[in-house]
């Protein structure tokens, strides 16, 4: 199960890749989804149920995980695989993206990032260093470099000067990481330039110069609409290089996988379908299914009879419906475990249709799916 | 798996019974500790987690589920067990506990009580009658009359007329649940008489003239100190009939657990370990343990490595305490979880000691545990 990080590529069907990322805890299939554990913790959910949605692998927040219970903690701990006993891939962000969205007082300067914590208003810094000393300490198979992430829309000259410093961050994350000798284990890139095609080729160009074990894409899904997103996927992928993974930031929908997948991404990452089945929403073959609608309140079908998870097969809309009004958390369990298994086998369809060469069909036949919309499973 | 409603009486031990209560939807060990599953759902665990801890029944709420989703959409939907898709046994109360104590605006009489919805206000009247039509409805296998249950201190004077009332409503409840017919289920009466021995005693007497196929001792923990609990469990189980079982509801900490069984009772119900764990709350063998507090921030070990459950032994307090600060819903369910399986071990230890004809040394051994207290595990 273990191995020095590496990246097989093994059929391409268009710009669709099918792949696998092996790592130090496994090996992942992709094109992949990573599940979101942000504290330590995939909210609600077991590393058993986890791993029985199809998950390969997690993804921590460096961020949450500085501030509680610390690096330091895990690392003495263990490590995170430990800590959350997760024994598969772990995937660490840089902490930059949830410095920007959660924290105040946030002062950027080329050496870095000083912040003041969401939790007690304690003070931090996060240079590109200490991210790569976080997340060597909590274990990840898979680190990030500390990178700045924009809002968009957002002016050229900002963008390129984000982009920019990104590339400093990113030459200083590798020498850190380098320093840090972890043999097998990984360090991602991420490509900056916001809306702007030519600076994000001159992003992933000069990333490949430096050289990393994989190459993501940053700053997307963060205000723009979905074909400016995936109008700089499709630029962008082909200036990366095609013998490493390349990791769509922070996306998406299961749409928004279906185009980038499309578009050459490999691996993802996205709150969704944890955040959104807390909140009573099922991801479905027959579209997205609002749970606490009234029309679910004496419906005694399950979600999917077809799916491959018993909790879609299992549990009537009705009492979904009941447990959703009621706000109980096995509703939230329930909806976050469905969903994360939706997710799983869409990622799983997707890479028997590139094996099989009919990724077309197969994404033409899904969004058809969705679009029948869940009246037509009535 | 299946049966009529029995009670085998299979071994006593001083006053303390090992028996089993065979139901439609399979037999009970008894001293035996009924799991609560207030809305349909022992809150975060699925049906598979709650058997996982040994539980063979759980408690559903008349109160609650003629409130949210009605008792005649889970009828329609195919009864309380199919609805939550627990196949073993249910027991439901009869709504009067909770009326007075969640509701506005009640209005006790004769007849019965009627009171305004806590949920959206909207007015309910609940009789005898209706309460057994619930039940049945839900689909219980043992349902309990309707009662009133006063809060203690209470006047004597106040106490016989409840009391007395409580005698009517339990012959009317009778005479409903009979006419229902529902061949192999049960109906447990309820005593009551407050802390007055005689009523109690009166109570208990007046009850097996009418008949159930069990009987509770309700009206206790609502108040008053331990020992007068276990006064009126000690006076009043020696006048009810020793081929019924006797369910003290409500009932409690283990301790009250230990207590009551040496005092012949074989049946219980309390939020306690799901409450308290959601509250980072740990019940085990060294006594309770406060998860929140600082001194597990580093303590790698697991709750208790004897454990029969694996969630007892695998995650570290340290990770228990970093979920409860972190108010993840993981922690709440792991907690909710070993503490279940702690009752339910608990229980499992009385069992076979009564067996063994040990019980005082169980009991004496199990104190002895508790009051070494955490800091022994050290």
């Amino acid at each position: 199960m273990t191995g020095s990080f590496a990246f097989k590529l093994i059929k391409t069907d268009g710009a669709a890749r099918r792949g696998e990322v092996v790592t130090p805890h496994g090996t992942v299939q992709t094109p992949a989804f990573m599940t979101v554990g942000t504290q330590g913790t995939v909210k609600g959910l077991s590393p058993e149920q986890v791993a029985a949605t199809g998950a390969e692998i997690v993804l921590g927040n460096t961020y949450h995980l500085m501030l509680r219970p610390t690096a330091e903690r895990i690392a003495a701990l263990g490590g995170l695989h430990k800590f959350m006993n997760w024994p598969r891939a772990i995937l660490t962000d840089s902490g930059g993206f949830q410095v920007m969205s959660l924290s105040s007082l946030r002062k950027l300067t080329e050496q870095g990032v000083t912040f003041r914590s969401h939790l007690d208003g304690a003070m931090f810094k996060l240079t590109p260093e200490r991210s790569i000393e976080i997340q060597a300490l909590l274990g990840a198979d898979i680190s990030m470099q500390l990178d700045e992430c924009l809002k968009l829309p957002a002016s050229r000259e900002e963008i390129e000067r984000a982009m920019q410093l990104s590339l400093r961050w990113g030459e200083r994350s590798k020498r850190a990481f380098e320093g840090r000798a972890h043999d097998g284990y990984a360090l991602f890139g991420i490509v900056q330039g916001g809306d702007d095609i030519a600076l994000r080729q001159q992003s992933a160009r000069a990333l490949t110069d430096i050289g990393f074990n994989g190459y993501a894409i940053g700053g997307l899904a963060v205000g723009e609409p979905q074909n400016v997103m995936l109008k700089v996927v499709e630029e962008t992928t082909p200036v990366l290089p095609s013998d490493r993974p390349r990791y769509l930031m922070g996306v998406g929908t299961p749409h928004d996988l279906l185009e980038a997948v499309k578009r050459g991404v490999d691996m993802f990452d996205c709150v969704m379908p944890t955040r959104n089945g807390r909140h009573g929403m099922a991801f479905s073959r027959f579209g997205s299914i609002n749970l606490s609608n009234a029309r679910h309140a004496a419906d005694p079908r399950p979600l999917d009879e077809e799916s491959a998870h018993p909790a879609a097969r299992t549990y009537s809309r009705a009492y979904l419906h009941h447990l959703t009004k009621a706000n109980e958390i096995l509703g939230q369990v329930l909806l976050s475990t469905i969903n994360l298994a939706y997710y799983q086998a869409l990622m799983a369809g997707m890479r028997a249709a590139i094996e099989a060469g009919s990724f077309d069909d197969f994404r033409a036949a899904t969004i058809a799916g969705w679009q029948q919309g869940d009246i037509a499973a009535l």
